[in-house]
């Protein structure tokens, strides 16, 4: 029996083609890899060896909770097995990944964070919006738009246009983060877009202003979409970056 | 002849195992690659039917200038090649990469942007520091620590603690930029790290507080160094998170 070992894995924004080559082998060894809502599904036939469980959040029902997942990790890495832990963009961007990798340092288990494409910087640029760019944008700012007190510090203070703004989990809270914005002085005409299911067949990318952006229409509301909000002159350039003939069809992932 | 087509391609912060597999599918199929300083030469085993360019920095020298660059991409795609642009970490974080797909578009030239694992995230995350964490921070700053006019506007004015700042090519400026921090109201006891060669071999990591950022010793003065500066109290979880074994050795990529 080998040795125990979790690997905490970004799986980047959805499509298994960007995965990291490290990612990739993980999962070829693994024998049980615990998966978030938006990854997983896709990869599954790259470790078909391995047991998988899903411990992400589904509409309308309850998440296992994190102590739940820890202990998971845990208890299989005591047995010696190989352990991913598969999680959404990368495990340090609003995951939890920090406290899963506490726990496991506390329990003694060995772990490594593999990190991954996170959806703050790739859903923007799969729908032609570059977070920084010479003379508009010199730094961008990501937070958590799932509630008020975590949105409300950076954003209720950020000066208006001094950083590109990128929310994630914030489709549900865009009416009140835009007025939140509006009140902090960003003008109403500030570019603004929602990208959807980025990298995904599905995808699909609104882009209005700031004052539209509390009552964009949405394709079906779902509160537990996979949707970023980019704001910030940067915006301006998808119509030009998005526009190219994107012709060359997907190559097959190695 | 095939029709030309460039991949603006984000390498990931240098170890070829941080590729991701779209990545690497397009290297494999390239016949022209253009890469920067950290990008590129171990990857290079990857593509070696391809003509690789460098056309980044060096230390003392002057890099090749960005309307070059564009210039070599758009020729070699109207010859019908495949280019790749093999650009560090992701193409659309302080890259200009922005400016490279809107010279595309404008040349009528089919292309693509590859996302990559973003330094911001990685470089913190394999020192053992995730950019946010329950409790100490929903949310993380970029920007670039290249110039005073950069960095002075958000970081001037960020509410003291109001989320991790991460700062890329800021290295030679630490100075100035803990400077900045402590004239803005952050406290001189809030945690800081310096990141330097994230994923190489080489890699190293000095933490401290931000009173003494300015002043840290690095091994030796590089002012092209690959070097993240992490300010921020997620810092102090550093100590825990990559205090564990790291014991699995690296396996050999896909």
């Amino acid at each position: 029996m080998g040795r125990g070992f979790v690997s905490l894995v970004g799986a980047g924004p959805g499509d298994p083609e960007l995965l990291t080559l490290r990612a990739v082998a993980r999962l070829r060894e693994a024998d049980l890899v615990l998966y978030d809502a938006l990854a997983g599904r896709e990869a599954q036939s790259l470790a078909p060896q391995a047991r998988w469980f899903y411990v992400g959040k589904r509409a309308r029902r309850r998440s296992i909770a994190q102590e739940s997942i820890e202990r998971l990790m845990i208890r299989a890495a005591r047995r010696g097995e190989r352990v991913v832990r598969l999680k959404c963009g990368d495990p340090f961007v609003l995951g939890r990944g920090g406290e899963e990798a506490l726990a496991l340092a506390k329990a003694g288990i060995p772990y490594e964070v593999v990190p991954g494409v996170t959806s703050a910087v790739a859903a923007p640029a799969l729908a032609g919006i570059p977070v920084t760019h010479r003379g508009l944008s010199a730094g961008f700012a990501v937070v958590s738009g799932h509630a008020e007190s975590a949105y409300e510090p950076l954003l209720g203070a950020l000066p208006p246009g001094s950083a590109t703004v990128v929310i994630l989990m914030g489709l549900a809270n865009r009416a009140s983060i835009a007025a939140l914005l509006l009140a902090s002085g960003w003008p109403a005409r500030t570019p603004a877009a929602v990208v959807l299911d980025a990298s995904h067949d599905s995808a699909a990318t609104w882009t209005g202003t700031l004052a539209g952006l509390g009552g964009c229409p949405l394709p079906d509301e779902r509160p537990d979409a996979a949707g970023v909000l980019v704001i910030g002159e940067v915006v301006s350039l998808a119509a030009a970056i998005a526009a190219v003939p994107q012709e060359r069809s997907s190559a097959p992932a190695a």
